[in-house]
């Protein structure tokens, strides 16, 4: 059960170390604390290595890249990967810019990642090796819905079997696959678009989860994926008028930090194919 | 009418591309979702050029400016100008050292922008090449009252004229100018002086305004203005016993995810002059 | 009394500058804000000494160093120190990798700072040159607790006297020591290491209570603590159904702006050993 995952993380308080992008590393460090585990921020390439060793996991988020940072997140998944430690990207904005898109696939190739995480333009550019992500939104395009899910399921399916990771694609359908099985996840709101960062908290918190159940890496992702859409519905629920996006991001993190177990798999939506 | 400004925001979701400190950031982004636009943030040389080029204005903020990001200010607003893109600039502690006012100057000699708003130290800074800026504060020495409004008027017309561009100065008195009128605004509260980064998040959404309104840009700055200090006056009446500056900060944006037109219309004191 | 000390920042608005890390930085900023005073960031070495000239402080936080980062602290705490300034260091992850352990000491060794504020690890790798921060939380093993406070006190006491500062070691009971005497304090809630950067917060206020407060620095150091702990317990008291980590981060800071100094000098607990 999915509240099993959750609890592991609670339990475990898994230390996740974030390459992450500054526009919303403090929301990535508060879900993860939220949700039970431990965050720890650093992008200098002679910090990195020592950081990411005493982690359990690792995020890179190339919200807000550059050189030096790029060059940090190499020799950090390098070094996860050495250790056996979980590693997550979140390829922000790829397909967007020449640099994103060439980032994320280096990354790719060159570091094992036991999930990426991202919207579903970002993930068609990782196959395809270009997209049109709109900024760091999805191309509405390529939205996934019921009339092409079939088709979207097989794709992520075929992606994670050909990376050989889970890819996680979320949007107003979320799908959390590997090569055999996919999730499809109900969960969320419309409203969580008109915050930044929705994306990132998840990265972050799918590292802890994957650290602390090791033995269910797709259960513990889309734990972590319902998790984070659940929130979003709880905190909508928790709305009073006057409230806007802004109280809604606390009001979503605040939703994590008192999740029980038994409320995400009352309230997890999704199913298995 | 300024309401007509901010629902062609909600209509056409501008994307605006912020090189932007990262202190005030996330409030940066979580307002221009709010206002109904769309934000991404991207200060590497080799991501800038593309990044912006996929977006309809570009925001640059000095506000923790380095080498590195300073020269990637002066490529993308070159680029957004090629493009004839809308370009804001909010130069940050303008007069406050060596580097900030230099880099100010340089960026308003070399970038067509269409509007530069700061407090009235920056602003006087950026007209005289030196001055008394406070951190990032104005030098109440320098403060627009009822005393010196006609001067200060007059001031922004010139500056306004000799620049090319829509000069606002805010403060407790907000001033928006062209060459030839200028808007004198009074919605807002002292107390938003006590939240970080008010200013640097409407320089985020003046962006949103004037893509989305490229037939009336001095209106549309106007309307930028008035909302964000009608959105301090509201959030400052949702203020409930015991909250503070930090709850403040989240219904200042709340109240600008809620506010209509017809409540712009309604809310917004300015007069012309 | 301590809450004359609060009453000082209140009237004298201490501008501090800030080279802190990414991840709190909006809260640091606020939070000087809620306490009386007024925030500066800037991290690059062409800037900083500037910027430093005009400020009555200086916050080092090396929770996300980097090369550049690191260059630039060394030249603003000479700066600092060459003009009597009151200069505060947060080790954050002291004792987590190598680079943040040299870069504390040889901060430590190089520059003179009024007060270092850390976790006991971070504090007790200062002093013995490596430690076992886990992450950037103390490892248990150091907590500080009825059965050791004898033996802390004196460590505490004794690093004082050798590094000529004050030491604030903070955690469920806080210890506060120049070389001769030790405020013990047992205000706050365990619940706030559920948020990120209160303790990178809670530097940032250090800075500006010892400008405030030139006379009697120990005194304002503990004032401080004294103020974001008892923050803790009024933001703690003030939590409704529903609430969680983010929003108690917000009463916190929201607390911290309401705080008379009657409400401190009745709140603060503490003993003088």
């Amino acid at each position: 059960m999915l509240g099993n995952c959750l609890e592991n993380v609670r339990k475990t308080v898994p230390l996740v170390h974030n390459i992450t992008n500054y526009v919303t590393v403090n929301d990535v460090a508060n879900v993860l604390l939220a949700c039970g585990g431990s965050p720890i921020m650093s992008d200098e390439i002679d910090d990195v290595s020592d950081i990411t060793s005493i982690c359990g996991g690792l995020n890179i988020n190339i919200g807000t890249l550059n050189k030096n940072t790029i060059a940090a997140m190499f020799a950090a998944g390098k070094k996860a990967n050495e250790l056996g430690h979980k590693v997550v990207l979140d390829p922000v904005g790829a397909g967007a810019s020449a640099l994103r898109t060439k980032t994320a696939l280096d990354l790719a190739d060159t570091i094992k990642f036991d999930a990426i995480r991202g919207n579903i333009s970002e993930i068609k550019t990782l196959s395809a090796g270009s997209g049109s992500t709109k900024g760091v939104d999805a191309d509405s395009a390529d939205a996934v819905d019921d009339n092409n899910l079939d088709s979207a399921v097989a794709f992520v399916k075929q992606l994670a079997k050909e990376r050989n990771t889970i890819i996680a694609v979320t949007g107003a359908t979320d799908l959390v696959a590997d090569a055999k099985t996919c999730y499809i996840i109900k969960n969320g709101r419309p409203e969580m678009s008109k915050i930044t960062g929705t994306g990132c908290q998840l990265s972050g918190m799918l590292a802890a989860f994957l650290v602390a159940n090791p033995e269910n890496p797709l259960e513990a992702a889309a734990a972590a994926v319902c998790t984070m859409g659940l929130a979003g519905e709880i905190g909508f629920a928790n709305m009073e008028k006057a409230d806007g996006n802004s109280t809604y991001r606390n009001r979503i993190i605040d939703a994590i930090y008192n999740m029980t177990s038994e409320e995400l798999n009352k309230g997890a939506n999704y199913e298995i194919r």
